[in-house]
């Protein structure tokens, strides 16, 4: 998405080779026209899937997510992160390492908003190492409900967790994917026109 | 806003006297759609008001802040909530204690996207004690912004938040206002047409 790889080349901030801080449009502040758009560019791209249901994490998935939902008119769910959870038969639960924050989260949807009969569609801000994703995808797979695949806003291609999922036969589909970053540059891996 | 009383009728579950879980549409399960009618509500309540953007708190505050800035066509800030926070002269940040969690949190905001040059609308999803929107507006007040007002989703108006920030002359508009709930049935405040 053209817009999106502009957006970030102008506003993030790279902090270290493999963390960038993109708060002005996504994780803190968020352009709801924008986000408007980045729905738009999902849908495009899994319109041909049944989805029933998409499903997202707090925070900076929310958004996104719920502009997505407008295309496609069907409910969005944000699974719950917490520090430990108790072991609770009405919860769909994961365990998720947090590389960054060096922590391990459960994250959690109820058992109420997601069944056999759903079939998925992932929703994330960021892909790095894919621990979060992968969280996500096993609670969808324990659910017993079909997966349409990922999409993810700003994937870091230098990190494995996209190409890891892709070997798996899980589809990602991400809007921006960063092949390296520096301070000065940020250099995107080629995309189809859009 | 009948159709949101009539949802909190259909499908909130009143755990107890004081205590309503509305899962299925708010705080966990989200309908776009009519996210966005509730942000078009917003939008119809503040309209006259210059507001240049609007803040929230994570997470159950996103959603329907995102439609409310889809209609604005202003920034949409979401707060931060975290156990405790290190002072940082980046940050503005207030305490906010939960009376249902018993815990106090910091909530914060970069100062990149607050200042006195704003005029500010808050959303958020419930107001009970008011807590948390006290926080809020206290970093408004101090970014040197305007405040425009807070729409809050639901209101729970036998607790004392909204009649508080009522009387210190805060214009707060609630899209339901429950006046009293049992377990069989939910009162709602007279409310203007709509």
């Amino acid at each position: 998405m053209k817009a999106l790889e502009e957006k970030i080349r102008e506003e993030a901030v790279v902090l270290s080779p493999s963390v960038i801080k993109v708060d002005s449009f996504l994780n803190h502040s968020v352009d709801p026209s924008f986000m408007k758009d980045i729905g738009e560019a999902f849908y495009t791209k899994f319109k041909n899937e049944p989805v029933t249901k998409i499903i997202t994490l707090e925070s900076s998935g929310i958004a996104p997510a719920v502009m997505t939902g407008l295309f496609f008119d069907v409910p969005v769910v944000f699974l719950r992160k917490q520090k430990s959870l108790t072991l609770n038969d009405q919860l769909f639960t994961a365990d998720v390492y947090s590389y960054t924050k060096e922590t391990t989260n459960s994250i959690s949807i109820s058992k109420e908003y997601l069944s056999e009969n759903d079939h998925v569609l992932i929703i994330d801000d960021l892909l790095a190492n894919g621990q979060a994703l992968k969280g996500m995808i096993d609670i969808v797979r324990e659910s017993g409900a079909g997966l349409a695949g990922c999409g993810i806003v700003i994937e870091k291609g230098f990190q494995n967790g996209g190409s890891d999922l892709r070997k798996s036969n899980i589809r990602i589909e991400s809007l921006a994917i960063i092949s390296e970053m520096t301070e000065e540059t940020i250099t995107f891996s080629e995309r189809e026109e859009d």
